[in-house]
């Protein structure tokens, strides 16, 4: 069984997001076990599995990968769009386009402390369109 | 033809450890063709592949991964569980928590030099819970 | 279904190469929906998605990784193979040896400025081998 959904996320500000529960509402029912797989269909944005409890977490994990990444480097040439989008690119690279989580009793098996983000890069996004594909 | 089972992974070191062997054992009896895709519960740890062979390469691993995210960034603000915990998540983030592994021949079809890594990225990480999915 | 073949890529220079074309036209014709997940077998390269249009991102890639990841940080061991080796293998577990990406409308569903890119971390790789799998 394979099904395919398209999900059109909100806009969010630059920094990183739970969107766990946007994930799970919008797949309805899953198979009793399989794999989803999640793709985001943007240069300058990511999706990442990380730790779901302490908003610091989402501060921290922006600034880590800003000081990573740092906006301005002097060798620079893709800058017509801004400083941030050269970087943008770069922590999507790093972070990657896609995530794939087992499926297991009808449900996504997330750790207890796992949660599915959203890693907006750029200072202002718009909204992201993602691609879920459950096998089952 | 989905197959999925838990493995339990022993506590390791802080540090890149192969864990081919200790899959493959667990896995049992693959399928002629297909993927398997593991995942870590956990958001301090994190998957990889990397070459087999050195063990200079595990150690230097560990050294550049804490050169690229060192520990007591001044700006960070979820420091309550130690100066290794964000630095972790941040780099389970950069590695990833999952990976999929074509199988072909009823093997893994790794390259001659790749092997499976466990990345424990906590100073005292404790045994860590991996789902492997195989679909064939 | 299941359909796997090997892809041999040309010898390409250090850096980062778009070989969307390469890849879809040896995969010939896709299912209607599902998912295609490419895997390379080396350890000093990798696979990744972003921009296809302009050329200036594919340098600034190359240029700000090794920004990331230096050569001849004095802490290495792993120094036998060259200074471009032990960086190459942490590139390597960065940016991801595998992408999957879904299938719609018998086509991979990328966006509109995603392309699927060889990174070519060694300075002498040499020609590479991916394996393709298409479940649909």
């Amino acid at each position: 069984m394979i099904k395919q959904i398209e999900i059109k996320l909100p806009s969010f500000n630059r920094g990183w997001h739970l969107i766990t529960g946007h994930v799970t509402n919008e797949l309805g029912k899953l198979p009793e076990k399989g794999l989803l797989q999640l793709f985001i269909h943007h240069t300058s944005a990511g999706l990442s599995i990380n730790e779901n409890a302490d908003p610091s977490v989402r501060t921290d994990m922006e600034s880590i990968m800003n000081h990573i990444v740092p906006e301005g480097l002097s060798f620079l040439t893709h800058t017509m769009e801004g400083p941030d989008d050269m970087p943008a690119h770069v922590k999507s690279s790093l972070v990657g386009a896609s995530l794939t989580i087992p499926i297991s009793n009808h449900r996504l098996k997330l750790g207890t402390w796992q949660g599915i983000y959203l890693c907006e890069f750029r200072n202002h996004g718009g909204s992201r369109r993602v691609t879920a594909t459950v096998i089952g």
